[in-house]
């Protein structure tokens, strides 16, 4: 076996997990990420931790759903003047009995993707996916609810995604992955001080090949998640590195040059122009119609929900994966949609909406990053490293 | 898709396991069988019934006994005389709250075999096995009360093990399990009768090549099961098609002509004298330490604990697997060690021991049985069945 794939279940187990002797643990293995399935399961042995693992594979859940449809398509018309043949939420176990069971006596759960096809539910109707989720919220709840965490195995499928190689891919996955969590952690702290005690946020981008980005936010009261990856820090994704708050009152135009997949739609160029903390007008070069369609989900699905900065300098570039395309170094992305109550002063709730879409943006040249007026970011370098330039 | 592989998940599915409605169904999809896994889920999304995967790895599995065996070795000499560096059943939680919760929730259990290496875990010491083997005999419990089904999903490691091509051993497992099984039910309902109302069995085979078989027992008051693949006849094996009973009180001289496999040891034409009901002498051409062993586990392993007579003549050769050789029209089986309760009257125990080892004998010709006196089957063809010579 390859070492980095030790490595990279050592990571997911004792950093990003926490697991401890006695813990029990789930596992989702997904079709190909079998030899960090592995890798983890010996982990979790030599700690003492007991471990499930779950078969998380889309081709299985496509064919569930498929045999949902199919059964519910057969049942007919029950002549109360609804769509009959289309799923909705009822046709599903709003409470099923193993799957809520595994979650509440579950200590941690450890997602591990990696299928053979990223779009294996390409032909899952919208409405049957929505159904099932929202049939599938306690589920979810629960799993919430254990110190779980997210990563994957780089897989053929994965590089194609991603449009490389596979040894490429590999090596871009465990340069992410494997890094000094704990000086990269130190490092976030320093940027969590500076969002947390700050009041405004500023980004300009002012490029001659491309519109200018210049838009302010509030913070004030806001509190910052230094996302290090670990349970510990209330963060779920291996690889992270970021740190993100809960922005409002923005105002000003923003441009996002990194391309995006929103439901399976491509979305490239994307331009927001905020007035009052609203969206009030928009454009993008391809996919304007998905945007067009999330914007207009519900009243918060046009406002902010997260503002996050990209710092793990591992990620070089853009793989067309959230996982990892949000934590670059030198990004910054801006989500529209939910926030996360972590950033929340307790009991204040946050933008709410049934979405939240990252979109990001390239700050490493022709830009900066202001917090109440100082540049705290100029052109990729921070305030605190060498060849910085205020 | 394989049309086969849908109609395998259907007789899964409805005749074997009965699901309905509903019902919480744990799907164990190996290595390989994947394809079958997807085909059940399909068909539980028909039935209206819940799924949960499990991945049902051997490698998964062996990786965490070796994380066991590590951390234990490391615990070192804790100075109470023992042989700490070896695992035993308390290095494992007896009671893993997840485990537990899925087959306590479960209402049917369904086991798909087709790993990618039927000795994956070859290398994990036999303590090792007994200890997690024994440490889990709660979970084990619990899966034994679900309505469990095991089967195969045919993959090239089994092919391999069977000494067949693949598209070859595909065809012979799909000949095995897509049977009419109401038909072959009813036929074997025949043979229950017989045994049910019979006191005393006997086998007996001459041939020119190898050594004569002449064995009677005692089923007087035993209940002989019709194993045909369904729950809804105490059948937990898909394919299955044998009927078999507790025999007691067994004299003379039996000679198992068919190779198998105990502990990894390939054990080959074995003979077994018994008097009292008791093994008193033996002997195998290959594999002759491995029954040795077996015979010594405890008092027991000297007596049989059960009589199978297969009767699916789907099955047409030995494949070096016990799920399809002892349900091979046209064979016997005799198991020393443990009888299974179904056979027993209310309350009364039969012969208990820690092993049940199936050892299997060709009755397709020069051979006959007799059930008080009566013939049964003669040269491979019974009563009920033309061409039947009594």
């Amino acid at each position: 076996m390859d070492e980095r794939v030790r490595e990279h279940a050592a990571v997911l187990v004792d950093w990003s997990a926490r697991v401890e002797t006695g813990d029990d643990v789930v596992v989702s293995v997904a079709e190909d990420a079998h030899e960090l399935g592995v890798a983890v399961a010996e982990a979790l042995g030599e700690r003492g931790a007991n471990v499930t693992t779950l078969y998380g594979s889309d081709e299985v859940s496509r064919a569930y759903l498929k045999g949902v449809e199919a059964r519910v398509a057969g049942e007919g018309d029950d002549g109360d003047g609804n769509d009959d043949a289309a799923v909705d939420a009822d046709d599903f176990d709003s409470d099923p009995a193993v799957d809520r069971a595994i979650f509440e006596a579950a200590d941690a759960y450890l997602r591990i993707g990696g299928g053979r096809n990223t779009t294996a539910t390409a032909d899952i109707d919208r409405p049957t996916r929505q159904a099932y989720a929202k049939a599938r919220k306690g589920v979810r709840e629960a799993r919430m609810d254990t110190d779980w965490v997210s990563t994957v195995h780089p897989t053929r499928s994965l590089a194609q995604q991603a449009g490389m190689a596979y040894e490429e891919y590999q090596e871009f996955v465990y340069e992410a992955v494997l890094r000094d969590w704990e000086s990269l952690a130190d490092e976030m702290a320093r940027m969590k001080e500076i969002l947390d005690a700050g009041e405004e946020v500023r980004i300009v981008t002012e490029r001659d090949d491309a519109p200018d980005t210049d838009v302010t936010m509030s913070i004030a009261g806001r509190t910052a998640v230094n996302s290090a990856a670990s349970v510990a820090y209330d963060s779920h994704n291996l690889p992270s590195g970021e740190v993100f708050t809960a922005p409002y009152d923005t105002e000003g135009e923003v441009f996002f040059d990194v391309p995006m997949t929103i439901d399976a739609t491509r979305v490239r160029n994307v331009r927001l122009s905020f007035e009052g903390g609203e969206v009030v007008d928009f454009s993008a070069e391809a996919g304007e119609d998905a945007l067009a369609d999330i914007l207009d989900t519900d009243d918060g699905a046009r406002r902010l929900g997260e503002l996050g900065i990209g710092m793990n300098r591992g990620i070089d570039r853009f793989t067309d994966s959230i996982l990892f395309d949000e934590k670059m170094g030198d990004t910054v992305h801006l989500a529209v949609g939910r926030a996360y109550d972590a950033c929340l002063p307790d009991g204040e709730s946050g933008n709410d909406s049934a979405v939240h879409v990252d979109m990001i943006t390239d700050v490493s040249a022709d830009s900066r990053m202001e917090v109440d007026g100082e540049v705290i970011q100029r052109d990729g370098t921070f305030r605190w490293e060498e060849g910085f330039e205020g």
